[in-house]
């Protein structure tokens, strides 16, 4: 009795915010009840589901929260890997679809100011128009969004070069959990005032505060980018290869490894000449200015021979790139293909261990019979196994649940860590603690605390209550 | 009494920890009073200083502050110009000369593990060798520590292209305020596995635990770096030309800016053949692969031309650099022989108010008699005044306050901050306050009251008691 006049109290209250920003008929919830990450064995409904068109109404939903100790979980698209925006009990979802706006593109300060659900590809399209650039390219750019990528520190292919969403973000508002306003720093690229709450908050996954603005940092864009796709008869000699290219000076601005089992799975996808036979490519792409990338392809096609690199392919032109980013782009959706569901993980080893972590990856999979296709950011140290397989299947669940235990305690093992770029969420937090010194897993859990004391902020993510 | 009894305690229990590492005498304490900042007005002695040789030595000292509550000082070579070596009552210098060992440098994996008192000159050397970098580059990096720029969140010139300190530093040991060590990170370039502990310890002046270990991430080092020098009529000529360059696509590793009076100053200091009738110049590197760079170079000689650039000087060997750099690096010693004093300052105003930065800088060092050089990273909006003066001279230390106070207001009402690489320290906590919003200030203090509830860490640096 008590919670049904809660739960109309809370609604009454809600719908006062924004009358017609609000969803909370059955109904209507269900398509929020999932995210882009694996299906949970059970699905929870949000009580309600806020799209407020300001910071103010955010500030005011959080007040509510506070009141009736309701979760609140804030999301932009939700194409996050790790079940960062998955309803849990008693939730409110404050999902930004309206506030989307590009606020401003400053060309000369190099900053843009933005609402979380900004495309970010269609930020980059419009700074194109400027000669300008901001550089964490999660692969699903076309989808994802700057809130998203802030909350969950999205990486993405030219992160090598150009460091990943934290390298870019110095201003935020936040909105706290007693429903304060905080900005976390200014809006200039260098600053070291105080200690720095814009990386606090940039990859906390919404357990800290909501963040409602963010100001990013601009760079110019390079002139030209050119790709080559180098493939090789051992997944070994490619990943010397990439010693060797770091050991010349190169920073290409991507440096991406594919696996046999990817290039087959993307040339059955979508047939486009990708050679199947071989064990390993690499896709590389520098930029910079005409003459310069010109004269570095030249260098790195002497590298690539030296390092047993057996077929070459160059794109001449931002045309042919496309080509091969479209093939490139499509790993994930190829593998969707080859049963009902996949799974794309996201794990980090030093340098050294690459080939060693493919191969154990491999092993695993044969091991626990999951179709893997691997991939990964190579100089980075980051890989991304896509395993397919028919979660719907309780052995298959299984057989992938402890494939996941294996994989995991073995990056942390080798001395890398649970995740580059994909963050936490429900999926990883078992192995946090495993995967910090426990000492760390505590200040952590204190730092949440200090922040949300009533743990309203996207509860049971990240740690286990 | 008590305190004579304390005293003897604190005495023989710090003597305890390392006999023969460890001064008390007042004759022995008198140089730790100073650091290279501004001399206050009264001089403080510490109690003792430690020179650990062990992270369980700093924990043993942590623990005995704790029990006396005792402030702690840790500080390597004391290079800040913000004062946040500087002794308080009742305090302990933690001095990491015993800790200077470069442990590992991971040539595969990118990476050096180091201790506090590396300096980066050296450690630069060290990487030479093998072709590695570490970009930050503070301007005294021939004596500045690892440990110093990592507490301070340090720059350098090559901040523009390549980021400064805290991009660069993958995992920290810090011993918190109750002795406990923990580790922040893992040694690997990209790692998204909880909250960001790593970006909150750097730059946070010794305030919050002690960095007792490094690792931080390298990058290869470029094939060549070549430096133009390009000289203005005016100052307005020279900003306009940091835009010309940004806007056609270059990310250059310098781009400095030097106003008439430092441009004179360093060539009376040491005649070099700079030219003193010109009211600005612009220091520019460019780095990568050789024919890129020289090609580079073509395009840039016609920014600059296009830009009113009124004379241009171009080194075309490293060695010819270095009698550029060696100019530019000694701006700050040629200012000392203006007057007994010196003080160099740092604020961040937008590129776009860089200009009317530099001239608000002159007309306060006119409205103040203060003589004022000025340079700065222009790339990033960070401007450096070198103040000259006397502060034996009540009359010139009041009229500095005064000038001082305008200096960073300006800077925070202009939309900039009170520091991009030299830190808050003493020096500038009275305006801590006003360049953050208010929650931001109180969600700092709440930080710094959780993770150090006595108040032994760094005692009233960065934020007033």
């Amino acid at each position: 009795m008590d919670f049904v006049n809660n739960f109309n109290n809370i609604i009454s209250e809600l719908k006062k915010i924004s009358p017609n920003n609000f969803l909370y008929k059955k109904e209507d919830l269900y398509v929020y009840a999932y995210d882009t990450s694996q299906n949970p064995d059970k699905i929870t409904l949000p009580l309600a589901v806020v799209f407020p068109e300001s910071t103010k109404e955010v500030s005011d939903i959080v007040k509510i929260a506070n009141k009736y100790k309701l979760n609140i979980i804030p999301r932009a698209q939700g194409t996050n890997h790790c079940g960062a925006t998955r309803p849990e009990e008693n939730s409110i979802i404050i999902h930004f679809s309206k506030m989307d706006k590009i606020i401003e593109i400053n060309k000369e300060n190099l900053t843009a100011t933005l609402q979380p659900n900004v495309v970010i590809g269609d930020l980059n399209k419009e700074l194109d128009k400027l000669n300008l650039f901001f550089p964490p390219d999660p692969s699903n750019l076309a989808v994802s969004t700057v809130g998203g990528a802030i909350a969950l520190c999205a990486g993405g292919p030219r992160t090598f070069k150009y460091g990943n969403t934290k390298d870019y973000v110095i201003n935020l508002e936040v909105v706290l959990a007693d429903g304060t306003i905080i900005e976390t720093g200014k809006n200039v690229a260098k600053n070291v005032t105080g200690y720095n709450l814009t990386a606090l908050f940039t990859g906390s996954e919404g357990t800290l505060g909501i963040i409602t603005k963010a100001v990013v940092k601009l760079i110019p864009k390079p002139e030209i980018r050119l790709l080559t796709f180098a493939y090789f008869d051992t997944l070994k000699d490619a990943t010397l290869c990439v010693n060797g290219i770091i050991n010349s000076g190169f920073m290409p601005s991507c440096l991406d490894l594919l696996d046999k089992n990817t290039l087959t799975t993307i040339e059955n996808f979508n047939p486009c000449g990708i050679l199947c036979d071989k064990q390993a490519a690499l896709l590389i792409e520098i930029d910079g200015f005409k003459e310069s990338v010109k004269n570095e392809l030249k260098i790195l096609k002497n590298i690539l021979k030296n390092n047993r690199a057996v077929k070459i392919i160059q794109s001449n032109s931002e045309e042919e790139n496309e080509n091969i980013w479209k093939a490139r782009r499509s790993a994930y959706s190829a593998v969707t293909q080859l049963k009902p569901d996949v799974v794309t993980e996201d794990i980090v080893v030093p340098l050294s261990k690459i080939a060693e972590c493919v191969e154990k990856i491999r092993e695993l999979s044969n091991k626990y019979n999951v179709i893997v296709c691997t991939m990964g950011h190579a100089g980075d140290g980051n890989i991304h196994p896509n395993f397919a397989l028919d979660l719907s299947n309780k052995q298959e669940r299984n057989n992938f649940e402890k494939l996941k235990d294996e994989l995991f305690m073995y990056a942390v093992n080798t001395g890398g860590t649970l995740s580059g770029e994909h963050g936490i969420g429900t999926h990883k937090k078992k192995y946090l603690k495993a995967a910090l010194n426990n000492n760390g897993y505590e200040l952590m859990k204190r730092i949440k605390t200090l922040l949300d004391p009533k743990n309203i902020l996207n509860r049971n993510k990240m740690f286990d209550e």
